[in-house]
């Protein structure tokens, strides 16, 4: 179902990233594709987020995260934080402390430890616009591409079959 | 200057887009890296747009757009329309009008219909969170990356050398 339609979307290109978040104390990390650089000066990067995750309600509290940006070998971390509700997730990744205190993934290809300036909404998920306070390469290697990764969060059948059918939604 | 920094923020994947715009009377496109999708229901997408340029002013005046995506053959596309102030610009492309009245790439790979839903700021840049009223496939191909183009919008050397300089500029 919606399998054209994801298709059609699956042409807008994005990487696939783990962002770890804190609210000081807790911590937790989830993957994310829609990333995006947004601004020149200050450096800053957006990412959309689902506001009934876990994770979003630790990046309200904390406002910090780390974007850590995967290669197209991690398709495991892709899928181990892909997924809700695992005990100890943490438990899998290099992990250390930024300059933030957000969870930074020292195997990645690269990471950005950012605070978050402020949070805007679109549709069912929030724009977390984002300043980059500190950032490093990790590991060699290319960038995983979210297009590559088939149909691993099962994503597919969310898309609607038809187009016009966004337009129930609208909320314009 | 700034390439270390330029190189770490080129592995933030993005996809290379040519943007239609109009105000109802006058068109435009421009191209543009910074796309992503930010929402399920409805299907939306959002792309950072320099409020500086022309381009912007056609958005603001008519509500809509259209977001080509290119393909790893179109460089020539995506070199015009990175330009500014050139005549008779949408002379290059086959353009035809989409549901929303925006300027369409038919040779694109593909093509999403948008209704502007809102601005949001982010820096330096405005992000225009944008409905997708009708998207369909263009020509087959494989999507252009922005990190494949090398420096053809001679942004390397708008990045900051260290980044700790970026927070001299912070907006938080």
């Amino acid at each position: 179902m919606g399998e054209k339609t994801a298709a059609l979307f699956r042409l807008i290109s994005h990487g696939v990233y783990v962002i770890g978040v804190t609210d000081g104390e807790r911590r937790n990390a989830f993957t994310a594709a829609w990333v995006m650089q947004a601004s020149f000066s200050p450096l800053m990067l957006v990412f959309s987020i689902n506001p009934e995750h876990y994770s979003y309600r630790l990046l309200q509290a904390g406002g910090v995260c780390a974007i850590n940006v995967l290669a197209d070998s991690q398709l495991d971390l892709a899928e181990h934080f892909g997924r809700s509700g695992i005990p100890d997730k943490m438990a899998m990744g290099d992990w250390r402390k930024g300059k933030t205190g957000a969870p930074v993934l020292g195997n990645a290809l690269a990471w950005f430890d950012c605070r978050v300036s402020h949070y805007c909404q679109a549709g069912d998920h929030q724009l977390a616009v984002c300043t980059v306070v500190d950032a490093g390469p990790g590991k060699a290697g290319v960038p995983m591409l979210y297009g590559d990764t088939g149909n691993m969060d099962g994503s597919a059948g969310i898309y609607p079959d038809a187009l016009r059918d966004n337009l129930k939604n609208k909320i314009i």
